[in-house]
C-alpha cells in the first residue's frame, strides 16, 4: 500500500519508491513480519561496496520477536528521540566494518557503502508500505557495550522500521513536522555539468552559514 | 530497456531494479541524454540526510557537451581504471560538504549521505536502462586542483554513467569479471536479529583475515 503523505514533488520524474519514501514518527502497532524484515536486509545487501567489502552490519531489535534487544537500541537513542521511537515495532543498528577483510587496511569507504546499503532499505521498504527513519542522535559507546560490539566495527546510525500511522499520537512540534512538505535543494545546486560552479556555490554557503 | 547480465539472484524478492543494478565496464557509444541525467541526479538528491543537510554535490563531465570535464575528472582516476574508463559517455564526480551548514560542525554523516545519494542515483539508472561503475581508485588532490573544490568539501568517488555494452570490446581479465555471475553475503552474515553474533562473527572474521 503506498504511502502518499508528504509526497516530494520533483521536476524531473523519478521512481514512486523515491518520492514516497520519507523519515516518519509515527507508527501503527502492526508488526513487521519475518519476510519483510529479510526483503529489507537483503535490498540492502545488494548495495554496491568498495572492493566488494560489504561492510554493512545490521543488529535488528523487534518488539515482536526480539524485545530485549529492541530495549538495548532504544536505549541507546538519546532522550528525545526516544519518547516517539518507542512506538515503533522494529529498530536496527547500522553498523560499518572499518578494515578490509582482504587486506586488513582501513576501508575509507565503510560508512559510505553502509549508507549505500542503507539508502537501499529505505526504497525497498516504501515497495512494501513500510517507512523508515535515521537517526543519528544515539550514543555510539552505549550501543557497543550493550551487544559487545567489536571495535574493528563502528556504529553508524540506528533507525526504525514500520507502517507509517496516523501524525495524531505525536506530541505538537512532531506533528507539524511529521505533516510539513519534503523539500529538496533545487538541482542546480548539487549536480554541476562542467565544473566546481565556484560564483553559485559560494553564494549559496555564505547564505547558509 | 532492462539489463539482465548478471541479475543478482536472491533468495527473498526484492525490487527487480536492485537485483538489475551491477557495476559494469563496458558502454555503448550511446550519448545520456540532459533529461536523464537530470533525472539522475535528483533521484540522488531525494535521500535522506542528517540534519536535512543535503551533503552531496556531482561534478558531471559528459563527452557529449562537457568533454573538458571529462577528461578532467578521467586524468584524476588511476591509470588502470582509465583504460576502461575512458570509453564510457559520462563521468561524475562524487564530492561530501563536511561541515553542517546550519552550524559550521563537522557532519560525521557526510560520506555516508553521499552514499545514500549515489545508491538512490544507480537505482534510477537502472529504471532508464543505464549503469553507473563507482570507483574509490583516483587522486582526490589532482581531481581537487582540476575543479578548484574548496576545502570543506570532501572528493568521494569518481562513476562512470552508460548504457551497458557488450563485453567483448574488455581487455580479457576485464572481459571475464564483466560476465562473473554477482554474488552476496548469506544474509545471516550482515542482519543480525536479537544481538550481534559473536560466535558465527568471529569465525567469519576469522576466515576472511
Amino acid at each position: 500500500m503506498a504511502d502518499l503523505t508528504n509526497v516530494l514533488q520533483t521536476e524531473h520524474p523519478i521512481l514512486p519508491q523515491f518520492t514516497q519514501r520519507r523519515s516518519p514518527r509515527a507508527y501503527t502497532a502492526q508488526p513487521v513480519a519475518a519476510e519483510a524484515l529479510q526483503r529489507l536486509f537483503t535490498a540492502a545487501g545488494s548495495a554496491a561496496s568498495c572492493f566488494g567489502e560489504q561492510p554493512w552490519r545490521f543488529i535488528v531489535g523487534s518488539k515482536a520477536t526480539s524485545p530485549e534487544a529492541f530495549e538495548k537500541i532504544l536505549g541507546a537513542l538519546a532522550p528525545f528521540n526516544q519518547t516517539w521511537v518507542k512506538e515503533a515495532p522494529v529498530l536496527a543498528l547500522a553498523v560499518a566494518k572499518t578494515t578490509f577483510s582482504h587486506d586488513g587496511n582501513p576501508n575509507a569507504w565503510a560508512r559510505h557503502d553502509v549508507g549505500q546499503a542503507t539508502a537501499n532499505l529505505a526504497v525497498q521498504a516504501v515497495e512494501l508500505g513500510l517507512q523508515i527513519h535515521q537517526m543519528a542522535g544515539f550514543s555510539p559507546d552505549a550501543a557497543r557495550a550493550a551487544f559487545a560490539i567489536p571495535a574493528d566495527f563502528e556504529l553508524v546510525s540506528i533507525f526504525t522500521i514500520g507502517y507509517p500511522g496516523p501524525a495524531d499520537a505525536l506530541p505538537d512540534p512532531l506533528k507539524e513536522r511529521e505533516t510539513a512538505p519534503r523539500t529538496r535543494k533545487p538541482l542546480g545546486e548539487i549536480m554541476f555539468e562542467g565544473g566546481w560552479p565556484s560564483v553559485q556555490g559560494e553564494r549559496y554557503d555564505q547564505a547558509k552559514v
